[in-house]
């Protein structure tokens, strides 16, 4: 093979790759969407033998081969010895695993799945726990295949951030649990905090109208129809079947926050996604280069735009048409701010956020090295939820049954949404530093300029440059706290009638 | 490999192509139910992929070669040898077709749908022609590539109905379109053609309460929201994504028994899948044996029972009911039942129904033998609708842009339906006889015993037996256009006032 041949063999190879994930896209989603209760078991059939065959093609000794001959070769430009880099782990990682344990574990996701759906209306634990105990030991089994440096939870939390570990996560992680609590000791002293109460945001939000109210934001985003999708599912996502197929869902309950917040999260996802370079659609450069990244940007809009003042500027005169409630901004904006310690993490204010995070991150790291066992997992998490957020977990559903992640084997998928938090802290930081009527222009409810200013400062990259790179290039350092501990103490110091900590 | 390896593998193998049909199955629901309109081109690329995949397989040598072995064997019962004449016959068929053609003529199927889709819209035939003319251009070398007897049409039609050709359907037709015109002659000389004229089933129909009544009727069919689905698509289908899924589509318009008609007609086709068999759900015995079987299915419901006054002794109370009209089923009965010469196939009466498939049978003919052109088939095809129906088409929508087949490709697949017509009035002669008190349980609202006495005569089988074998197993005569001649003429002389036709 010559140079020239390996480098389309790769390309053939990726945009193969490619094409089979965005499949497996399809069959997940409409799992979650719109099939028939009866089908999971076919289905597991079917997004089993996805998963092998990407697999297959993976670790294709033809692509193997070609993938080590250019990472050893001189002739690469920067775009292709990203790409061979990229490539070079995925195989290594790949080549691991056998093909029957990849097979075994995608049919083990959809039949977990579907178990805990069903643990979840019945209400019954005991439907779900056996599955997720055979999750926990396939997960460390894959560790077992994989090998690892340090603590073994690293293999998982490297996979949805490239470069992270145990070791780096901990410190960042004790310094922003130390700064919330901090907060939240303010927060809980004040008197705004004892003798606040839900006036407005709290019932009679028709649902129907929630729904159009939610499409109305979304589409005001940039979400194009053309290009996307916004359909419901238990727990909202976002997926992309193809750079001009962007498919997002939510769900309505009684507060309007949670499908609000939810739409203008998964609507984050869904820009950024569309925002990826047209020519690296079949390579891949043309997705996020982590998981965090990608959190970063539905944070932005659902946290530094969506709860913020100016966005209700524009928004909450809609509302109160629609929903027929008392014309007052400033009430709305601390209500649908107020701190609150909730079961659910997706229900959670953005103080309290983190530390549904850090409790699973601990609880993640305990059941990868065995410290923590499927048998005691639901004792563990409700003995943290009562130390940090003084809750007593009344049922699983409400305790270590509300997240889907488990289920579907995605351990360490959660420390990426305290990472997003942060990096979208910083980026927005750095949106105000560039372009000084930002808010204005959200109060006017234009945001085409602020996602242009998204897709040029980090969509158009894709994966060209790793996470921390992009952060770096965009606000001049790296992953750092702060930026979200000051917004914090500075927005919740105004609303709760505080003085924003010292740095 | 031992005879037991070769039963092993070919196992293995049905089942990897049958999932891989199903994966294709989706893609192709969701491009026509709620894919984003500009994924199209991906959507293509997708489907595609898929379809090359799934060619590799039908022709991978280690399948071909266990096949060839299993056929000279003489191990096999009855149950093996016909999956494995099956695979044979199969097999060649795919052998003959390069893979780079294959995976072609599916880019292609997708780009042309969408052409068709945008002409409809934008009422310009320019923008489907092309594209037809590409298609055609690949059937024809299709036709070159797989080598036909007889006629070139033949290698189609037999894809479709194993077995048929045009010598064979030619008489049946003629037959067939002899007798329609001479009842149509009487219909159109009686004075109830001349004086008819709709008031109930003609407007005011509510859209929302059409797709409420049409989601009760196909429930009370039997088909179960556990296993199956009811969207929406430009143009109503049904497909299997597994046994225990079975989705169908609709449309609304302004004349209900569309909505009604379309959502029986597809409850039949979805009742069928989901009769088949468990334990073939992975073989290549697990499906029908003929379009034209499953046709008959579909217009065993939507014709001799949704059109019957029995069916409406049930369900007329309910639509008085819903929609307000004047509560009289007999006038109700003959006007859903009215005979008027009608551009568009699926809003026509039973009576024209077979002429509509007859023209296109003919076009499809001069098509693939080239006697007629991309250039001329609008030409052709209003021709003839002015010599059967005596209407002068006013544009492509209404003419040969009407039907989605052609931008797929699916040259061939039109007899059927007129095959499926023909044996749904012999099985429901055949279930009369078997059954007194069939009419009463249908006008009762109870269909479990028809569906059993289905699944028992005809689903079961799968397609352990070829369709002609099930017809004549049920109904003591295989394929015969009597039994329909017959029904229209003792049901459309009772409805019109003229005695039935001499046989």
């Amino acid at each position: 093979m010559t140079f020239a041949e390996d480098l389309k063999l790769i390309e053939d190879y990726q945009k193969e790759i490619i094409t089979l994930g965005r499949i497996s896209g399809l069959l997940n989603w409409d799992t979650q969407t719109f099939m028939p209760k009866k089908a999971h078991e076919e289905r597991a059939d079917q997004l089993s033998y996805m998963s092998s065959l990407i697999h297959e093609k993976m670790v294709d000794p033809r692509f193997c081969e070609a993938v080590n001959r250019l990472k050893d070769s001189d002739g690469l430009n920067s775009r292709q010895k990203r790409i061979v880099q990229i490539l070079f782990k995925e195989i290594s990682k790949s080549k691991k695993l056998p093909k029957e344990f990849v097979a075994e574990l995608a049919k083990e996701r959809s039949l977990s799945f579907n178990a805990w759906q069903k643990a979840r209306e019945e209400m019954d634990a005991d439907i779900f726990l056996p599955r997720l105990a055979k999750m926990v030991e396939l997960k460390k089994k894959e560790i077992e295949y994989r090998g690892y440096e340090g603590h073994p939870y690293n293999v998982f939390i490297d996979d949805y951030e490239e470069g992270m570990t145990v070791s780096k996560l901990d410190p960042v992680f004790e310094k922003l649990k130390k700064g919330l609590i901090e907060l939240l000791g303010k927060i809980k002293e004040s008197d705004n905090y004892k003798n606040q109460k839900k006036v407005l945001a709290v019932s009679g939000f028709d649902k129907d109208k929630q729904i159009e109210f939610t499409n109305e934001i979304a589409k005001s985003l940039g979400l194009d129809s053309e290009f996307s999708r916004l359909d419901f599912s238990e727990h909202p996502f976002s997926t992309r079947l193809g750079l001009k197929d962007a498919r997002i869902t939510t769900n309505v309950r009684d507060d309007p926050m949670f499908s609000i917040g939810s739409t203008i999260h998964e609507t984050g996802h869904a820009l950024y996604e569309l925002g990826m370079p047209d020519e690296e659609n079949y390579t891949f450069l043309g997705e996020s280069p982590s998981y965090g990244m990608h959190e970063s940007q539905s944070r932005f809009w659902e946290n530094m735009i969506g709860l913020g003042k100016p966005f209700w500027k524009h928004f909450f005169p809609k509302a109160v048409n629609l929903f027929s409630i008392e014309d007052n901004i400033d009430l709305w904006h601390k209500e649908i701010n107020h701190v609150f310690p909730h079961y659910i993490r997706i229900e959670s204010d953005e103080v309290h956020y983190c530390l549904h995070i850090i409790l699973r991150y601990e609880l993640e790291k305990g059941l990868m090295d065995g410290s923590i066992t499927v048998d005691n997992v639901a004792e563990k998490w409700n003995e943290k939820m009562k130390e940090y957020f003084g809750l007593d977990v009344r049922n699983a559903k409400e305790g270590f049954m509300q997240d889907v992640h488990w289920s579907e084997g995605y351990f360490g998928y959660f420390p990426t949404y305290a990472l997003g938090t942060i990096y979208a802290a910083q980026i927005y930081n750095r949106l105000l530093d560039e372009m000084e009527d930002a808010e204005n222009q959200i109060a006017e409810g234009n945001f085409e300029k602020i996602r242009e200013w998204l897709k040029n400062r980090i969509h158009k990259y894709g994966s060209m440059m790793m996470a921390d790179d992009i952060i770096t290039g965009v606000c001049g350092k790296g992953l750092d706290a702060d930026d979200f501990l000051d917004y914090l103490n500075k927005k919740y110091g105004e609303l709760y009638g505080f003085s924003p900590r010292d740095n």
